[in-house]
């Protein structure tokens, strides 16, 4: 077994590579001045072939990196090849809201499976059903585990894990079990006039505390930055935002901040200065 | 028949809507803040749809939208796909230069194939060879047609048709008959010790006459920058560049104006200022 480390998962192919003692390839990637992707596979290719290689940042550019990999990879002989992306872009437009819609993670997924993969592992897809759409062998890993593992071992005040909205409360509840603390979740909803995402009144006493904040992915930072104001207003110590993806937008760190968050963690799904905790044990369960 | 028009063939796709008499699709894009690409067809779709969407500026995101759009419109029902995309990227990785190199252009055409198209047209591909990677019908359609209608009409002081280089001089050759005036080529070679790109010592007068350079793409523009500032040397009068697409990667336009080239002549395969001739003729009628 080979692997074929991505561009933007060249430390979790190392620790993954380390985890499961196998090889990793030496690839060769260049943008050409007119922007177009170049990958090279320098060394030898083994019969079983993992891609690791992430989605976040520069979703299209790594997107067709992958393409080129997979293709790349299949003529130059290798037999199976199993294709990891830690984060999978485009997954929350999931189903067609509106009439007329491109349903574009069935695209993508259709597109990685007709250009050669053998089977598609994944961590914290945005919703497991999309793995539906194509027919091989699919993984939606749950980085909680991992999580958790990383949080229980920090010294937190009366700690409370908490879901900024009812959809995440599955994963404070895990969390909030393996650190043996208290957990719940905020009622969010929209203004039908404004717009706005609001918090309904919440009557937990957060006085002195430290608010662990627990979602799948932190894009802009809107849900983090709400719910952290009002734990903050109601007296918590310490605000830590801990997510699977941190994908941090454009100005979402500053948001973030300067609603009081003190800490962020993440996993290196994504892979930036907040990505402590590593998703590789994970994957090289599944992979052996 | 109905047109779906890619984000970055707007005016292309009104200008053949126009001459086949055919509807334009009402097609709603947007970037969502984490960059991803979003697709909405809101009229209602036909059994034939042509989609017109050129894979420039931006060409992941070209592509990738490219997909949603095919894969999108079969799921909404389309009968029969025709993929037109005017300037096609990637094409210049066309074989393995080096051992290993992705083939990127066959995996990119290989994808279109399978997400749905029934039939791919293109203008001035690179190399022909490489739509043979597909099995679907496919045209490569020639522009230099409509750009020499356009230069003919055009008063030019005793005009010389130049290629920059062997490869353009098919290009130059025929432009050169329809303008009904001399044209040659230049002798590149790259230095072997600089590594730079050199002219061989030419003896054609360009003095006082009106120099057309001639090539199939201007990219970051070097090749044409070069050539010009010789026959500048020479004594031309005027230095016309024409193209079918004109890229003009990052500071190109700046380096071939200072290398004297008075006017840059391009078609609308990719749209910018300097799409002056349609190449609108040409699809319409490969698609009646």
């Amino acid at each position: 077994m080979i692997i074929v480390p991505g561009v933007a998962s060249i430390n979790l192919s190392k620790r993954l590579a380390q985890i499961i003692n196998a090889k990793i390839a030496n690839v060769e990637y260049k943008i050409f001045p007119d922007g177009e992707s170049y990958v090279r596979i320098v060394d030898n290719i083994e019969d079983d072939v993992v891609i690791v290689n992430t989605t976040y940042p520069n979703q299209d550019k790594r997107i067709i990196e992958l393409f080129l990999l997979i293709d790349n990879l299949k003529d130059l002989g290798a037999k199976k090849i199993k294709v990891v992306v830690p984060y999978i872009a485009y997954a929350r437009q999931d189903r067609r809201f509106r009439e007329g819609e491109a349903i574009s993670i069935n695209t993508i997924l259709k597109l990685i499976e007709k250009i050669g993969a053998d089977e598609f592992i994944t961590v914290d897809i945005h919703k497991e059903y999309s793995l539906n759409t194509i027919k091989i062998k699919t993984r939606n890993l749950n980085a909680i585990e991992v999580i958790a593992d990383y949080l229980k071992n920090i010294n937190f005040n009366n700690p409370y894990v908490l879901a900024p909205d009812k959809g995440a409360l599955e994963r404070a509840k895990k969390l909030g079990e393996i650190m043996k603390c208290e957990y719940g979740y905020f009622e969010k909803y929209r203004d039908r006039i404004s717009g706005a995402i609001k918090i309904e009144e919440v009557d937990i006493d957060f006085k002195n505390r430290d608010v662990i904040i627990v979602d799948d992915v932190i894009s802009t930072g809107g849900t983090i930055a709400i719910t952290a104001k009002i734990v903050k207003e109601k007296g918590a110590r310490r605000v830590i935002a801990t997510c699977t993806h941190a994908l941090l937008v454009k100005d979402a760190l500053e948001k973030i901040k300067s609603a009081g968050v003190d800490e962020i963690i993440a996993t290196d799904t994504v892979e930036n200065e907040f990505s402590k905790i590593t998703v590789a044990p994970l994957i090289a369960r599944e992979l052996c």
